[in-house]
This record gives structure tokens, sequence and C-alpha cells, in this order.
């Protein structure tokens, strides 16, 4: 089992292994993959993540940075829990679990790590919601994939804040991409668990919470498709490479489903936590450039 | 003026710069980008531009490339042309001109070029569909682009063919994406033409045949939303970068909407065309890899 944690230290990135509250530097070794984008396309990558530098690093101190940043495609379900489903079904319009995964994408360039804030623009968007999500990275490619077959194509997990416009969201059209891709809108960290200790990553507990108070409160066992499946039907037809990102959708407690709506404002924190892997905590700013301009 | 080619030669890539049906290599010369990707981030890109070997190679006879590998994203727009607004109306419940561009988007992994072919396998989809589409290259970076300002951000234009599984396109839950990814759903090429040339591409025919009967045909002056507009309304609280592409929406003619409805089969040449660019031609090609194993 590795926990694997990309930063930055003294103006450099590099990556490294995290045990307790140590973290043992592997980016900067002689021959080391530089980065974890390239440490998935390494062969012999276990030897990387067994190895230990003499020296190690208080993670409590260290400037995270995303673990991963997506090769090139960030990949959402929606609708994956049954109680998000119904909370939902008002403005999704649907009511009856999906009988496949319902796939939409955030662009790659929302990405933030667990040091970043979540910012937005009120003339863009006055309806920001959060949405706790386990996050699976793909680390060997494939197309096609058995059911039986998929965690060989799995590298490991994280966590994911899928964080969402929702007056963008729902605009004419319905297609969920544009209120999902702001800038800042994919926090995800702190760290990859790999997929030796987490297996499919059933019966974690998910929660979010904002200024500590909890909003989605649920576990894995409720996901409608679970993480097998996901990648089985995701790669039918359509080819999956190491370093795709799938976030596996959001359990009910979101704001936008509460009476009255709840949406993030400025100087909110937000912490998205799954057992297992830990806490990935993002504060919120709101930023006023373009209503400035105009 | 350019036009810029990707090709392959020898089993090794690269591009030049075509002149009527030359093609002048620029890739392996010394100090030159490797690659039109490159070439977006190379500050003096116009001087790569200008110059021209002393040999050149019949482009006719050159293996082809995808002119360009989406950096990241693969943005697309949806009923953007109001006749076909109209003609999709009884699936999309989309019946008015929409008041901002409908985005989604293509996984980057579905990008062929135009030497490849469209390949499906009947047990994932049984619905593939055209869509001829004008192809917005970002040159340079941007975020809350005014409209006056969107053209410095565009390098060139491609055509594009945004091939569409229509039974996986409206599934439950209606995301457009998961349709829309499959491998080799994006034909891209035959080359960028620069900005320099067509400046907002206004005013040109576009159109589609398959097997030489024509199924679209219209003009770029009948866009709902134009190409300035476009970028503007992307790259608000969102980052467009270079590399990053933007499908424009495509004109009525589409085969889903026709009756009874017309799909793509095994052997058929579709070819797409816009006034200024080129031919984009692709054959189609069924397989039936996953019949076979299960």
């Amino acid at each position: 089992m590795s926990r694997i944690a990309a930063f930055r230290v003294d103006g450099a990135t590099s990556w490294g292994v995290v045990e307790g509250d140590r973290l043992f530097p592997v980016g900067g070794r002689a021959g080391a993959p530089g980065s974890v984008e390239e440490l998935l396309d390494t062969p012999d990558l276990s030897v990387w993540l067994r190895s230990r530098a003499a020296t190690s690093l208080d993670v409590g101190t260290v400037h995270l940075l995303p673990p991963i940043r997506p090769r090139q495609d960030l990949i959402a379900l929606g609708l994956n829990y049954r109680d998000h489903l119904d909370e939902s079904a008002a403005r999704t319009q649907q009511f009856t679990p999906p009988r496949q995964p319902i796939l939409f994408s955030k662009a790659a360039s929302s990405v933030i790590g667990p040091e970043d804030e979540i910012s937005f623009d009120r003339s863009v968007t006055a309806e920001v919601d959060w949405e706790v999500e386990l996050a699976v990275i793909i680390g060997r490619p494939g197309r096609d994939i058995e059911p039986a077959d998929a965690l060989k194509h799995v590298f490991g997990y994280t966590i994911a804040n899928d964080v969402s416009a929702r007056d963008l969201q729902f605009l004419e059209g319905k297609q969920w991409y544009r209120g999902k891709s702001l800038d800042t809108f994919c926090p995800l960290g702190p760290w990859i668990v790999t997929v030796d200790e987490l297996g499919q990553a059933r019966g974690l507990q998910v929660a979010l919470r904002v200024n500590g108070q909890t909003k989605q409160s649920s576990t894995t066992d409720h996901l409608i498709f679970g993480v097998e499946d996901i990648i089985a039907s995701t790669s039918a037809g359509r080819t999956l490479g190491p370093g795709d990102v799938i976030l596996t959708g959001t359990p009910p407690g979101v704001g936008f489903t509460r009476v009255p709506p709840e949406y993030l404002h400025d100087a909110d924190v937000v912490e998205a936590e799954i057992e297992g892997i830990g806490v990935l905590r993002n504060r919120v700013r709101e930023t006023r450039s373009r209503a400035a301009r105009s």
C-alpha cells in the first residue's frame, strides 16, 4: 500500500510517498520518475513506491499539489447514489436509476490541489455547489474492459469535490459540462491511495462539511454502479489511458436540493472526506474581476 | 496565410506547410518545433511558417495525421445552426435558439486524422451519425475574453466530423458526452488554415457527403453564435489554452432526423468539406471485437 502526494518545495514540483505524518520525497532521486504522471508510465513503478529516502518531510508543512493532473480526460458520473437521484429529480428529470452510468466530463483545466482556493466570479455564477466524490485514477490503458478485469486498470483513488455552478449546469440544452468546468472547480487530493489498499473501494464513509457543518454523509456501499462496472461501461468502445480520472458520483446532501437552496460564499471552508483516504479541504473565494471591467 | 499539416514519413511524425499540392516539411529542421502542438508554444512561430525548405513532398502522397492533438479539451457546441435546432427539437427538447452557446465535450482520445477510419462495434452502438463542423484551434491562452479580442486567441481553423452515436447520446440523463466520445469519433483535418486567412470564418460553404451524396449543405453565415461570441462565452470563468479545440456546431441534414433515420455503415465514405479549408474524407468500418468475445 502506498499514499502518493505531489508537492512543491523551493519553487520546484516533486512527488513522494506519505507514511503517517512523514512524506518521503521520490521525484528528485536519481532515475526516479519526475512526476506522478511519469510514474504511471513507469513499468517498475512499485520499486519507486517501496524505496525510502533517508530524509523525510513533515507532511503538514509541505505545500501539496493536485496528486494527479488528468492526462486528458476528467470523466464524471451523474446520479450514481440512489438518494441523490431522488433529491435531484425535479431538475434532472431522471426519476429511476439509470441502466448505464450517466457520463459527462469536466475540463481538466478545472483541477486544483488541496492548498488552493475554489474561486468564482458572481457575474459568471451565483449558484456554486459542492459534491464530494470518490475519484478513480486509471493506471493501465484499456478498452472494452470486463468488470472482472477492471481493478487491474486502476492505479488508485483520491478525493474529488465536483464543484458545480448550478445556474450554468441547468441552462438550456441541459449539458452539465459548462457549469462543471470553471477554473478551480475540481479540487483533487490530498493524495492518492493505491488500489492494493482499497480494492473496489466498497464500504467507505463519504462526507462533506461546509464550515464544520456536515452536509453530505453516506458510504460507497450506496453507489448504484461500483468501480468495476463504471470502468467496464466507460471503456465500451473507448480507450481509457493512464492518468485519466473518473469521478464516481456524489451522495445526497448537495446545496441546490435544499429548501431553501444553499450555495458557497466567500471564505467558506469545504472539507470533503473519504474513509481510508483523508480530508480534502479548500477555502472559497469570490472574485469581481469581470464585474469590475464591464 | 499558411496551411499547416501534420504527417508521418518513414515511421516518424513531422509537420509542414502546404502550398498548392506541395508540402514543405518544417518539423525536422534544426531548431524547429517538433510538432504543431510545440509550434503553438513557440513565440516566433511566424518565422517557421514563412520558411521554406528547398525540398518539398507531393501532399497527395503523404500520410496525413490529425493536424492537432487537442492539448486537453475538445469542446463542442450543440444546436448552433437554426435549421439544425429545428430538425433536432423532438429529441433535444430545445425549441428556441439558446441564449448562450450549449457546450459539451468530446474525449480528446476520439481524435483521428484524414487517413484514418471511423470504426465502431455494433454491440456498442447501432446509430452512428455524421456532423460536419468548423473547428477553432486556440493559440493564445485567455480567460474572460471579450468578443472584440477573441480572434487574437485563435491560431486557425480545421474541419471536424463530430461523429455521434445517437443511441448513446440520448440515453437516460441525456448527457451527450458518452455518445460523442467513442474511439475514432472525431476526425480532424486535413490541415489547419491560419486565422489571418479566414478571419471570423464567416460566409464559408459547409457540406457533408456520404458516398458522394450530399447530406448537409449550409454556410457559416447561419451560425447562431459566431466564432468571437463562442470564444467569449466559453472563456467566461474558464481558461482556454493553446491547443484547445472548439467545434462550432453542425448545420441541418444529420442522419437521425431523417425519415426514416439514416446511419453510417461499413465501407461508407464520409466527406466533410468547408470552403477555404478543404475536404476531410474518412472511410467507415464496423468491427465485431466485443460481440465475438461475449
